[in-house]
């Protein structure tokens, strides 16, 4: 068995807000969406969930496309999650990764193709979620002059 | 049906690298975990993904903290992630929520324990992730003089 631990601490501050810190270090202040009574502007639990897929998924396609030698000119990956709060049970039902990618040469297309599949099936976050996860990819060329 | 959209934008910065902007307009670096080769000190999918099931259920505690009108003094809450890199799967297994609540009237402690229940029970993202979710919690009464 291959294990790791990830870790966090949520402290509460008042009301509806919070601060977070994260075993990487990385700290910020939560709390409720908006739509929920909480407070603008910063991070909510469902905007990590949704962005955390999105990290995976990103970071996971990286690592490949450096293994590859991809000639990656831009990444850039919208993400969606679809909360579905019907009661009794809310869930996110459905997760919608759309990642547009440009490289530099006509002959990494096809290995794109191969790593965006890779990156969805071996990214840690992709397997750990309920919802339904689809990912729907664009490839461009930009030969250099 | 109620549902609610969540989004967020990964972009490329260099080798396993990014930034991620959130529908909320928290906005972030991020990186693969150092131990995967990645940047120490910055947001990875992994925290992120445990950070989000934290949030989750403090800021439903929150709502609920205050909807039974809890005289909440402290609330802190660590919360673990189980990662099984264990080929050719790999996912978070097992998540552990452990919050430590302080209130300062005694017969707050029965309403606690109930909002404990509730808040794993109605949690928009341990509702979401498919490994285990268990909460261990702990309150105590602090009295005003």
């Amino acid at each position: 068995m291959e294990i790791y631990v990830y870790t966090s601490k949520a402290i509460w501050k008042r009301g509806r807000e919070g601060t977070i810190k994260c075993g990487c270090g990385a700290e910020l202040d939560f709390s409720l969406p908006l739509e929920f009574g909480g407070k603008a502007g910063v991070m909510t639990a469902e905007d990590a969930f949704v962005a955390s897929i999105n990290m995976s998924f990103a970071t996971t396609f990286f690592s490949y496309a450096e293994k590859e030698k991809i000639d990656l000119i831009e990444f850039e990956c919208d993400t969606n999650g679809i909360l579905d709060r019907t009661a009794p049970k809310t869930m996110f039902k459905r997760l919608v990764i759309h990642p547009k990618i440009t490289v530099g040469k006509y002959e990494d297309v096809e290995k794109v193709s191969k790593i965006v599949e890779l990156s969805q099936k071996y990214s840690n976050i992709c397997n750990s979620v309920k919802g339904k996860v689809v990912v729907e990819f664009k490839v461009d060329v930009q030969e250099k002059k």
